[in-house]
């Protein structure tokens, strides 16, 4: 991992070095904590900034053969250490080896490979360098040239602690993002009903029927805009799409404030008219929005009723849903209300259709006003980002690509844009390199290299 | 783009040039207009030639954020080439991006970038050229070195400029092929009654029931092969396979004749009655059948109220269909009528499947009978050629694949053949270089190069 | 095909070479009989060998245009014999040609290349070989340095072969494996039953019901573990999962003791019941389970009249599944008793789900309790094992890979665990040699190959 790790021809070390590397970080999409990034405090150790909520790791160490107790159980710090350096060596191959010997070395500068050897200098060395002042939130996001951060965030969320960081005068950026996800997770009506009434309380509306719950959310998405969010998140499993107007949708909703159950028709309807609303909002206001889907969560119902969500047990979904994306999106065009959307697909059989879809609904009004979003969760990886870049490429205009994000919970994540736009730089160098790009062509091929790494996401979201 | 452009290794090169380059085109599936073969007018301009109909183009000028005005609108023939040379250098690793050139170099002469800076220079010198007489129709095929061209007409056209070529003299064979979608388009019944009538009209069999139904297209399908066609085109989107009788089909195409609507079922049913009595005149002429599966058209509702169909709004569909079409090659194999067949899916990642379906129904009776087609449309670019090459080899015998074809609506495309070509020697002759292929067979392999280049197709359709 | 073939830089030839070459095999999942190993007899033909039941070869020379009378009809040994040579140089890029030569190498010592010239030559010194005490199928495996094999057998099967191996001192394990798919083949009722029968009569065990069926099962699994059996093996169609409690499936076996035929539902609902207690069996046993999904059987129905199944009429079905294997795995792990196991898949666009469905079971009993199975059937490519270590790499450890197999009904294939082993040492050590895997980490990543080739496999089946 020297400074020309991934790039293997002399024009994509050129366009790394020389135009990517140095370019600030805008991570449009992450899910780190505003709480910890207002109050900035140190980290208490490596094994607490590493392993404290990171799944990636733990699955990794699952499937090494790791008890339960060293991953969420009640071992110590250093044994929970121990039993991730001693995976480390059995990673070769996958994308975590990377990622975490890049963040080694660019955060500690730590150049040894971890592994049940040399586990105790490193981890000593973490936790003496965890006590400095570059090591806290908002040091590595200085330290890692971040200029702009979007957290995610519930509309209940009060937003205070982006006010704060705002109001401090700390150089990065940091936004909020609309996930309005929980209101529209009706699955489990008491979850639900208690999701509303914290929703009814904090927007002072009063919600009892689909008319009321939509001035709820439209006063949340007002705030979120005075405090600067300009991107929503949509997370879906399957994409839903089913006719249901206002009429029948404020029915359906009284019906679960009720405790009534929906039948999986109904649940769609509702899902979708509600769904719709909020894209309509997120157009009004000239944000972008999001749509993650194609995951299927918490499949592993042992493990969900001990850790809850979000702990390891979320997977690739069934690839599809072509025409009822194609009908969500067409739906709000065609009433002039298709937000500047961005699609990312977890499926990566998915990668050709949604590079081809975003190209049905490109309606001139702005540069790739559609995009197939960066290579997601699953395809967080070489091959991963390598086909997404390759389908966008060959069904659209990779050089107006936002590019990467993190969507990480880690404040240590960074190196992955770096580790991006090595990927990236290298395709566009080999390229140039085997003659299929022309290198007469070096000055405009050079700004779609500062384009993808920086300057389109600056432009498209208005940063 | 030189002489040895994507050409990576020797045997690649030398395959490419000694084996490939100066065969003749056999374009056995195009759109070109019959009628403008037969007029052979030379175009009005660079602009009609390329923007005219390309929806290729048109989504990428879309997707650059060019205004519909500019695009199917009412600017000038300039202010469209202008904006189309801006889009250009945003096409870096779009296949758009190689055709064009390729097209400037191989028609034009012209060896120049394509940007806002060079347009006025291009433009001058295209619009200058295209009055000479290689530039016309007639003289673009001779100069790309065309042997045959089957173009995609419908039951009720008469063919009369098939037939005004042949009588010509014109030393390319230009024939029709069977394309009887709209048979079989009962969606919206008055557009499908009017079909019908016209279809009544030139057949002259009173169309009232399935059976003067079967007749009228019979005797169309009969012209057609007095009229050169030897090959049929099915244009699906899913693959409908849902038993259904004659007298049952009867009833349903009668419902329709009255106005009513068909359910779901029954238009798969009848579809299905209707789809294989097609193959099975196919079958019965000794043609050779194309199915085109897998696309979801005009899905952007607000654009097709606009401008119609083929405008640049149909995407990539779901993948699958496996069953329905193992049970469509079945129905028709088990009673010793299927035609040979070539299946093109358009969702790549349907390419094993397909690859592997057509062993199934291979009998011996002629090498190669079931075919995987060429890299269709969304797939037409270097990474969806490999795969689809790659696919047809580990499933079956690259060896007899009959090529490449333009499905071009232009008559500049026939550069595309080029880059097939370029593109399978360079995979071949990879082969050779890194000891996959055994370099002492040679002879074979060049020999495989000209079967894939010419000779296969040359064999498979009878030309 | 020298003795660096598929070695593409110093790192990948120093692991083949001195890391993986060498190692013995076990080949954990095949089709050998054992009679044929007990009995031991010479083939009696390089035609009987090669020609007689491997439906590859019957696909190629079906899509080759050869008449079925030289496949499977009555044509002399030699007829087919000329007729496979001269469909082989078709067969570039196939993996059919380097089998076909991997064999003709390793096991004969012939380095010619198989064609219509040399047809005769090949015959003869093949058939001449075949004599030698070295070829038989004893022979062959103890040449090839085969340490374990299993086969692959009926819940019915007496296993007196198996036994009759194990006492005559043969060095190799030949162990069998439990595949219990007829007894869920209840799809037609009069061949079910007479299965029913039989297993009554071999487990002695009177099958009037659900409870009685589950006891009988019992029986055998006892009796397969007692005779060394470690693995089973479901082959599934499309996964299925439909809860169904064991009252309900009484009454549905009851129905078709009765000839009663089931819905779909019902089917899968019984399927689903079957498959769990069959399951659970597996885990208290402390086997390694397979699960073998995706393929359509039997789709030439005119074929299937003839030939039957098994001869090359099975092809890649619909991709997808994940809901259902994701709930079939948690229903088990739920109860404690979901056992090691190893998922196949044979739509490659399932790659990706798979190698991260495997992830959310693992739960820290052993390394890798659940595995991705090595490239199966249509995928048994480089592509395709090229994509399958890739897939994963990514979303697990590779290093823990369980490895090759041959799947194979014939005694000439062990060469493929070579080719594997060439490839899968190319895939890590050209990441070596691009920096993408460090070289100061070349032990481990020895030993990593160690582990694939041979320790792994060894571990996991405890063998």
């Amino acid at each position: 991992m020297d400074k020309d790790f991934l790039l293997y021809s002399d024009a994509a070390k050129h366009l790394y070095h020389n135009h990517a590397a140095a370019l600030p970080i805008i991570d449009y999409h992450c899910h780190l904590s505003p709480q910890a990034i207002a109050e900035n405090n140190p980290f208490s150790s490596i094994t607490e900034l590493w392993l404290g909520g990171d799944h990636y790791k733990w699955r990794a160490m699952r499937a090494a053969g790791v008890d339960e107790k060293f991953i969420t159980g009640n071992a110590s710090d250093e044994e929970k250490f121990i039993k991730w350096a001693e995976t480390v060596p059995l990673l070769f191959r996958n994308p975590l080896y990377h990622w975490t010997h890049l963040e080694l070395k660019t955060a500690f500068g730590i150049e040894k490979i971890l592994n049940g050897e040399t586990w105790q200098e490193i981890y000593n060395e973490c936790n003496r360098r965890l006590k400095d002042a570059d090591m806290t939130p908002q040091g590595l996001m200085k330290k890692y040239n971040v200029e702009v951060v979007c957290t995610t965030d519930d509309p209940v969320d009060s937003l205070e602690y982006h006010r704060q960081i705002a109001d401090s005068g700390f150089e990065v950026k940091v936004l909020p993002t609309w996930r309005p996800d929980k209101a529209l997770a009706f699955e489990n009506p008491d979850i639900y009903k208690n999701y509303i009434g914290r929703l009814s309380e904090v927007s002072g509306v009063k919600i009892e029927g689909i008319g009321s719950l939509f001035a709820a959310l439209k006063n949340r998405h007002d705030l979120f805009h005075k405090n600067g969010c300009r991107l929503a998140d949509h997370g879906l499993g399957d994409v839903p799409y089913e006719e249901c107007g206002d009429g029948e949708g404020d029915h359906l909703f009284r019906k679960i404030l009720k405790g009534d159950a929906l039948d999986v028709k109904e649940s769609e309807g509702l899902k979708t008219l509600l769904l719709r609303y909020l894209m309509k909002l997120n157009a009004e206001k000239g944000w972008a929005q999001q749509i993650h889907f194609g995951p299927l969560r918490n499949v592993n119902s042992r493990m969900f009723e001990k850790l809850g969500p979000d702990t390891g047990f979320d997977t690739i979904g069934e690839a599809g849903g072509t025409v009822k994306m194609a009908r969500l999106l067409d739906s709000l065009d065609k009433e002039g209300k298709l937000a500047k959307t961005i699609l990312y697909n977890l499926n990566p059989s998915d990668n050709m259709w949604v590079a081809s879809m975003i190209g049905n609904f490109q309606d001139g009004s702005c540069p790739c006003k559609l995009q197939m979003g960066s290579a997601w969760w699953f395809n967080d990886h070489i091959g991963g980002m390598e086909a997404q870049m390759d389908a966008f490429s060959s069904q659209g205009l990779l050089s107006l690509f936002v590019g990467m994000l993190t969507d990480s919970r880690s404040f240590l994540s960074y190196p992955r844009h770096d580790y991006f736009r090595r990927i990236m730089c290298n395709l566009i160098g080999n390229d140039i390199d085997n003659g299929k790009l022309p290198v007469s062509e070096l000055k405009r091929l050079e700004k779609m290299v500062e384009d993808i790494s920086y300057y389109n996401a600056k432009r498209y979201f208005n940063f």
